[in-house]
C-alpha cells in the first residue's frame, strides 16, 4: 500500500547552474502522479534544512501552475529556494534535534523527504533515515545529487557538472583565443574549482578533440604538485610557443600536503571543515614571475563556473530534471535512504539510465579522477578522459532573455 | 579621380569579442566594391604593425571566399590577424622608421590603411598621417575603433563595448543569484575592467530596469575612493539584507592618487606606462574582512569580461560590422587621417548612424563616464546611466556550435 501525504524538497550546500532543473524534476514528478493522489502537497523548504526548522515553506505545488514557470525555472541559476551548510548532529548524542524534525514532519504529513546536495547533504539523509528507521514514523527520505565536482561516488556524473564543464570548457577556447594574440612570451594560470577531485580542471582539456585549441599544461589534485617539475613543464612549453596556457584545480597540494594557495591565504574553515580556497593560481602567478621572469597572469574562473546558466549543458541540465523526477518515482515505489544516480549505459552514443544507491555509500567519500584519466607525467589528461567528458557538455540551454538579459523566476 | 591599389588592415592593442567582427566587415567593404576596381588585394597584417615590418601578411580577399568563413570570423573571439602593443615613434625624431614603413608601402602598393584599436592604435593613425602629409606618398590611412573600455572621444559608444556590458550584466544577474542562496551576512566584491572610465563596471547595474536585481554599491574611477565612507556604505548595506554585493572598477584611486589595488601589486606598467593592476578586489578583501569581521569574497571577472563571444552583443556585432564597412566606404571617398564614429540618433527607439572624426581629437584622451551618470553618493550609477547603457546589450549573437564547443576561425 502506497504511504499517502505530503512531500518536502530542499536544497542545500554549493548552488550550480543546474540543481533548480532538478527542483523543477521533483515538481514534474509530484505534478504527474497528482491524480493518482500519493502526494497532495509538495512544500518547498526556504534555505534547506535550516528553513524547515523555522516552517519557512513554500506551497510548490500550488505557485507551479504553468509550464512556463517550470522552464523558468529551469534556466535560473543558483538554488532557488535558498541553500544552507548545516551538518546534522548525529542522532545518537542529540536526539532532541530530531524529535523537533520529527513533529514538524507530522505537523505538516510529510511522508516523503526530497534533499537536493552533494556529499554532504546525503549525510543529512543518511542521518535522518537512521533516526526513522528505529522510530515511529514512517516517511522516505531520498538524496538527489547536485554537485559542479562531480565527486560523488555512485554516480557516473553528478547533475551539475555537466554545465559547469561547459562553461570552462567554452572560456578555456576564449581565453586561448585571447592569450594568443600576442608574440611576447606570456604565461596565462587558470585556476579552477575542486577541492579534492579534478574533474573540472580536466574539462578545460575538451578542446582537444574538436577544436585542437587546449592548454599546454594540466594539473588536478589527483597528483602531488612539485613547482621545480612545474617550472620544468612551463620552460619546455615556452620553448614550443609564446603563449603558455595552464590549468591548475585550486586544490592542488605539495608533498607535504600543504594546499599551494595556502601560503597566500588566512586558513579559515568552513562548516564543515573544509580548508577555505583561493589563491592557488595567483602562488603560480607569483612564483613563475621570480623563477622564470616572463609576462605572467592567473585567472581564477571563480564563481561563474557554478552559476553560468546562460552556458548550461542542455544535457546536463535534461539529465537533472529527470533525476528529479526519477526520485519522485522512487519515493513513492517505497524506496528510502537511498541517493538517485546516473549510470552510462554507453559513451558512443551517449546514453545513460537511473538508478539509486545507498547514501552510506555516499555520504563523505569522495570520488576522484580515475588514474588512466591522467596522463603519466602528472600534467595533463589523457584522450580516454575527454572520451568521459564530451558527452556531458552537448547541447545549449535555451535560455529565454529579455531586453538583453536572461529571464530568471523568483520564489520568494 | 579614385586612388586605385591594394589595402592592409591590421588590428592592435588588447582583443574584443567584436574586434574580428569590425574585420569581418572591412572585408565585407572591400568585398563590395572588387566589381569596380579601386582597392584590389586587401592583406591582413598579423600581429599589428609589427607583422607589416615583417611582412607577415594574409591575403584575405583571397582566404574570405564564403559567407560562412565571414560569419565564423565575426563571432570568434581576441584578435584573428593578432595584435601588438607597440608605439609608434614621434615621426621627427625617427624618421628612419617611417622611410622603412613607406618602402614597404610602396612594395605592396598599399593605398589604404586600415587600422583596428583604441587609443593607442589612434596615435599610430594620426602619427602616419602627418608623416604622410609631408611626404610623397598617397596613402589614405583609416583608424577603426574598438575597445571594451568605451573610453574613446568622438563617438557615442565603442565597438566591443556592448559586448563586454553584457558579458558584465549577465554575469552579474547570475553572480547576484548565487550570492542570495544563503542567509548570513557575506559581502562579495566584484572587480570589473576599467582603468581610468567606468563604463564597465556601471554595466553592472544594467538589471535595475529589466530584473530589478543589482548590485547594492557601484564605485568608478571617476571618483575619488574613500575606505572610511566606503565601509559606512557596506555596513549600511548590510543592515538591509545579508548578501551585498559591490562592483568596483579595478582602476578606482585614492584622494592621493594611489590605486587601491596598488598595495596588492608589484607596481610593473606596460609599454604605454599604464600601471599594471589587478587585485583591486582582493585588497578591498582583505580591508572589509579588517574592518566588518564578517565573510567575504572577491571575484575578478578577468579576461572573459573582453573574449567571452559566445555572450556577444548583437547589436555591438552588427554595429562593428557596420563600422568596418564604412571604414572602406570613407576611405574610397578620399578621407583619411579620421577615426570611425557612431553617433546615437536616438534612444527610443535606439538609432545609429556612422560618422568620422579627425584622429587627433582622439589619441590620447579619455572619455570618462559622464557626471550625470554616477549618483551623488559616488556609489552607485543613475537611471539616465541604464538608459545609456542598455540599447547596447541588446540582442544575443548566434553562435554557432560543434560538439558542445563554439566554432571560431583560424587565419594561419
Amino acid at each position: 500500500m502506497k504511504l499517502v501525504g505530503n512531500a518536502v524538497v530542499g536544497q542545500s550546500g554549493g548552488p550550480t547552474a543546474a540543481i533548480n532543473a532538478t527542483l523543477a524534476g521533483v515538481i514534474r514528478g509530484v505534478l504527474e502522479q497528482r491524480e493518482e493522489g500519493t502526494i497532495q502537497t509538495l512544500y518547498g523548504m526556504h534555505n534547506g534544512i535550516d528553513g524547515f526548522l523555522r516552517e519557512d515553506l513554500i506551497d510548490l505545488t500550488k505557485f507551479f501552475d504553468s509550464e512556463e514557470k517550470l522552464k523558468l525555472l529551469e534556466h535560473t541559476p543558483a538554488a532557488a529556494l535558498g541553500s544552507c551548510r548545516k551538518k546534522l548532529p548525529d542522532p545518537a548524542k542529540d536526539p532532541v534535534f530530531f524529535e523537533s524534525l520529527i513533529e514538524l514532519f507530522k505537523k505538516y504529513d510529510i511522508r516523503y523527504f526530497f534533499y537536493i546536495g552533494g556529499n554532504d547533504s546525503m549525510d543529512t539523509v543518511a542521518k535522518l533515515t537512521a533516526y526513522l528507521k528505529d522510530h515511529d514514523y514512517e516517511m522516505k527520505a531520498i538524496g538527489v545529487p547536485k554537485t559542479i565536482d562531480n565527486d560523488l561516488m555512485g554516480t557516473d556524473h553528478t547533475p551539475g557538472f555537466g554545465s559547469a564543464a561547459k562553461y570552462i570548457a567554452v572560456t578555456m577556447q576564449e581565453i586561448l583565443r585571447d592569450c594568443a594574440v600576442y608574440t611576447i612570451p606570456a604565461v596565462t594560470v587558470v585556476e579552477i574549482m575542486g577541492r579534492d577531485a579534478g574533474w573540472l580542471t580536466a574539462s578545460a582539456a575538451l578542446g582537444r578533440t574538436v577544436t585542437g585549441l587546449e592548454p599546454d599544461l594540466v594539473y588536478l589534485p589527483e597528483r602531488v604538485f612539485d613547482l621545480e617539475q612545474f617550472m620544468d613543464d612551463v620552460r619546455c612549453a615556452l620553448k614550443k610557443h609564446p603563449n603558455v596556457v595552464v590549468a591548475v584545480s585550486e586544490g592542488i597540494r605539495f608533498a607535504d600536503g600543504r594546499y599551494v594557495g595556502e601560503g597566500t591565504q588566512s586558513g579559515a574553515k568552513d562548516a564543515f571543515g573544509h580548508a577555505y580556497l583561493a589563491g592557488t593560481g595567483k602562488a603560480l602567478e607569483l612564483a613563475i614571475k621570480e623563477q622564470i621572469g616572463c609576462k605572467v597572469r592567473s585567472i581564477e574562473l571563480n564563481l561563474p563556473q557554478r552559476c553560468a546558466s546562460h552556458l548550461a549543458s542542455k544535457t546536463d541540465l535534461d539529465e537533472s530534471v529527470g533525476v528529479g523526477r526519477y526520485a519522485v518515482k522512487c519515493a513513492i515505489a517505497g524506496i528510502s535512504g537511498e541517493m538517485m544516480s546516473i549510470q552510462r549505459v554507453s559513451t558512443n552514443p551517449y546514453e545513460v539510465t537511473y538508478s539509486h544507491t545507498n547514501v552510506l555509500e555516499i555520504a563523505n567519500k569522495i570520488r576522484k579522477v580515475d588514474g588512466e584519466y591522467i596522463n603519466e607525467a602528472g600534467n595533463h589528461v589523457t584522450d580516454a578522459c575527454c572520451e568521459y567528458l564530451l558527452p556531458l557538455i552537448q547541447g545549449e540551454a535555451e535560455v529565454l532573455y529579455e531586453k538583453g538579459l536572461p529571464r530568471h523566476i523568483n520564489l520568494r
